[in-house]
């Protein structure tokens, strides 16, 4: 099976898988793994941040973060499709009693005019009757609008802007590195727009489990008070941390080769007729792309994609696909063949004609050349 | 001084003072005060709903009327100037740890597409990632959009639509009353629409507190309960159920007048060269303006009308003008007259050319002819 | 019927509804109401404190305060029979998300002794392992030990080791009026102690509704806030703080006799066999009794009281009488001798015998002389 | 160094390092780890139950069993030195805004009577003042009062008369394991009591990260979304998962071990004079005792011990040593001698004479035989 449905699917290599089992370890809560003590310094240092912590996996970073910059019934302002609104169970309103203000955007990108805008939404009405807008977030790379790049000027814009309002700024740096590889700006100049930033390791990095949040060492003092809160201290967690140093020594620089996949990815697929890419030239490792036109439901044509080998999710009314390390320029070429035979198939007249009756996924899967 | 600011600035009436001073009471949070329970009788029945209970005041409606149809990390969704969203200081947020999903509309009202829309933000990301859409709420009349009435098929279509999906209903009914006095609609088929509605007695009707909210039995009986945690429990409330029940005798009908009083003010205001009006028809006791072209800044326009004798608000960018029963005809002539002379002063050119040196509120108060 | 249920259960007088009726009135929330203002003037003078805030009852000037002190995940100290822990409706837990720590007492008046454990037993775990004690609360009088007064020795002793711990210190004040009344110390002494007090209207005072918080100037400004946030913001309150301005000019000393008057009913209480007085020399208004040797349940003992004119309520397996100014000498004395004679009647060995058959509540009344 | 800090500080052995480098992996928060589900239906297997949830650490287990449970304002009865209300930061105040009651105990371990009176104070005031008690929470071992083991009729009746009570019942089974190789009572027929159960991978069982909940499918199915409302779900979560499957294998029944070295620990130090131990012969692996009589400060001590390659830990005025299977009978022995020597150069007269002068770190260090 060739995994596209999300770079959270990617699997430890065996040289990875050898790093964990040997690692060095004590006890995270305490601060006392050394494994995991010399990953914060090596990312504190990468993003340019006096402290860091770290955590089994990526949300709770953002939750630690909103919780540490606000008070209950202030006002977060996000992009209206960022997952710190749409991907995460709600989990913000119920641990830090936030309002989210939407601030409009085409492609996760917005601009200091949308940020004007939303302000001026939540600041209608007076003080005491409106809620308090505390924290502006970023989302680099954004996923929901096909992994696009803030561009370092972009990011400075709005961020100067914010803080010039009096907010406080995180960024949602889950793919932070997809950035940097795809733009050759410094992680450390994008995240020095933000007050607070995490990137993650289990997405394009390829390790099991891990995220580290950076901020000032204040905020990461707040911020540890708060992991505990919420539940995210850990033990020897050194075990997971030696996955996330070994991805920093050997997976960055090859987020290349995913970029590369996924243009690929998306070129070919524009080809297909009955098929329409979002964005053929896509700034990172995602693709979205629309198969309405052959009047199929979506859950049906992924679920006919992996009856042949294929995988992909759905993001809303699109298909994503998301290239990483498990995914080679050959596995890439499969894919499009694949996709191709099945909107060939679906799209001739007479299984349009009979689609009602006969469309069934049993059907479907012998009609199809595998 | 006319006190246009808002309809909350009624003042109770000599006769609804009496009705007050001899109100028979008890514990209202034991559910013995009698006055407070032959409102809640005649409430109910007005609303045609099962149960009601009794507040101070309206916002608290809203909070406990969610609590109870939410569990935290739930979506709430409403429009997005709603009052809800716009105007209670993020206390739902606070209170209720949901998350507030913007409906978009032209003037508060919107439509069973927007709705669509909204959820299909919402639900984005499959179930465990995305919050859980539980609660549709309506404002009627929409205060932030000028006093705008929902018709009742438009409400039918929207809540059915929404109970359909799986949603609880809520109405903020603040100024319910006026919907019905404007529509011709009773107000039990207004309410026959949602789960939970209320309504509210400070505002165009004219007593000096007190809402009540309305629903099943089962809905009031775990209502009255947050009410409680809230910090919402009365105890001798007759003496202000008094004032409400005495303004359900003698204030709802009057509210026409109030209506127009604003048309007659929008449109009054419409003919001054400079005032740009944004509905010279307002649906009921709401009217919005812009006096931006004049290039004057809105505070200092509000106070030199306030120096003149006459109170207005602010809300965003626009001003606000409410009609009540404190505001007659005569009045509203007065204002016309008043707004007309500043404007006509702010407007004239010598004025414009030397701004920047005397228009200090001092100096631009003695040109204008009181 | 005679009203010993709670001294909640007052009736504004005559005088106290014509100072109502002729309130002058104006937006609360806004801080416009001449009449709020006058009171939050005059109850931040007698509480010597820099300013006021006005709540419509008594319960959530607890929440706002709690709130305003602390941020969620704190622990508040209160009096494991505090009136904040107990009788709350747990309403704190959900709006601050705070934890109670129990501090243990005999009568309601704790030591430092008991706080020193409390913080002990909260500081077990380390440093981000326990939770952040931030807040200490004495409720004085203490309502569910009888309405003991801390004598302002015991109340400067324990409120100055919290300061020195950092902890903010708070009191429910509901009573405190009965307590100065009582102790011959100033209010201003007993407030100087804590950082924020309030007293409610609605007790031995008489007014209807109302209650004022107070504390130094930045206090209240966040408390008001929070005010807002917590939906207790008003209009037109000048109303209701009309009687709360009365009480204090005509029901303040006359607390005297309420006292008096609960002596005189526990002593009198005391002589009767079968009954088992808590304190016969009460500190203040409240009388706690028991007639659990008579093996008649609670609840029908108070209902055949009722049935002979007399309401008293229950508190956990204790009877609780509270005098106030709707209850006379000679109320007490017809008080006294229905409960003596229903105790008389029920301790006859004849009824004992048969209990079990006839002591229907129906059957019961016929037996006693009314 | 020797680690008796906590069980919490074993590390991983060479074979479970093999384990964890060789697991199979795959997307666990999508239900898809291969090693993380037959961890799941081996722990729900052995705790009879009908689902399971992993988690990266125990505390959350109890957040997110307590959120699944409970409702805002509700009450939580637990022990009142148990690790949830003790040792968890108030995470459980923030996350379900519930109220904890602690329930008195000797050690531990509580009664019936105990809950009584629990419910008793809850209950104090009428339904709609007080707060609803919901969740009954038990924790076996007992770690704050020694490891102390339930013994299953003890369980059985608490539990029973809790669902009575109409209560949840919870185990936080941190170390259950402990209690079931001690007490000879199967891990299934002590979680038959609660409604819900979680036990914890990295203590005694000697995993890296790693704790499993239990309960219906139901509870599961609601407990899986908070979990990601809580920020607790993970990605190839096996790494860790095959640890802990590690543990069930190889390191339950040795738990006897660390149980007989408690034993010898607690026995051994009781002989020295000048240390009491709470316990001579703990239930399981926790051994507290006090060196108060020395006068010397209980974190001097511990630096002591530790600069002689002796590490304990501290829980409120105790000293804690945990044995684990990182500490042989050898390591006991040296333990011993080196708390007696200790023990003895700081009770010398002589020092104790000039202590205030000399009893710097530096000084007693050079003093004390290595």
């Amino acid at each position: 099976m060739i995994l596209l449905g999300s770079d959270t699917e990617t699997k430890p290599t065996r040289a990875m898988r050898q790093a964990i089992a040997n690692a060095e370890v004590g006890d995270e809560q305490k601060g006392e793994d050394p494994t995991v003590n010399k990953l914060l310094e090596r990312v504190a240092d990468l993003l340019g941040k006096e402290a860091a912590l770290f955590f089994a996996c990526g949300t709770i970073c953002n939750f630690v973060a909103i919780k540490t910059h606000t008070r209950p019934a202030d006002v977060v302002l996000a992009e209206h499709m960022s997952h710190i609104i749409r991907a995460e169970s709600g989990g913000a309103a119920l641990s830090s009693g936030v309002l989210m203000e939407p601030i409009a955007s085409e492609r996760g990108i917005f601009t200091v005019n949308a940020i004007e805008q939303a302000l001026a939404r939540v600041t209608t009405a007076p003080y005491l009757y409106c809620a308090m807008p505390r924290l502006l977030c970023v989302e680099q790379t954004h996923n929901f609008s096909g992994g696009n790049v803030w561009q370092l000027s972009e990011l400075q814009s709005v961020c100067e802007f914010s803080r010039q309002k009096g907010l406080a700024t995180h960024m949602d740096g889950a793919r932070l590195l997809n950035a940097v590889v795809a733009s050759g700006t410094s992680a450390k100049n994008f995240s020095s727009c933000v007050d607070s930033v995490w990137i993650d390791f289990t997405k394009g990095l390829g390790a099991p489990m891990g995220a580290v949040l950076a901020g000032s060492r204040e905020f990461i003092s707040e911020a540890r008070r708060y992991k505990h809160i919420f539940g995210g201290a850990m033990r020897q967690a050194g075990i997971i941390a030696a996955g996330c140093l070994h991805a920093l020594d050997y997976h960055v620089e090859r987020l290349i080769e995913d970029h590369d996949n996924a243009t690929y990815l998306a070129r070919s697929l524009s080809t297909i007729e009955g098929v329409k890419v979002r964005d053929t030239n896509p700034d990172t490792n995602i693709v979205f792309f629309d198969v309405s036109q052959l009047g199929i439901d979506k859950g049906m044509f992924l679920n006919l994609l992996q009856q042949h080998g294929v995988k992909m999710g759905r993001v809303g009314q699109s298909i994503r696909a998301v290239t990483h390390l498990d995914v080679s320029r050959a596995d890439i070429d499969f894919v499009v063949d694949t996709v191709a035979s099945l909107v060939k198939f679906l799209g001739s007249a007479a299984i349009k004609a009979e689609r009602k009756d006969i469309l069934q996924l049993e059907n479907v899967i012998q009609f199809i050349p595998a």
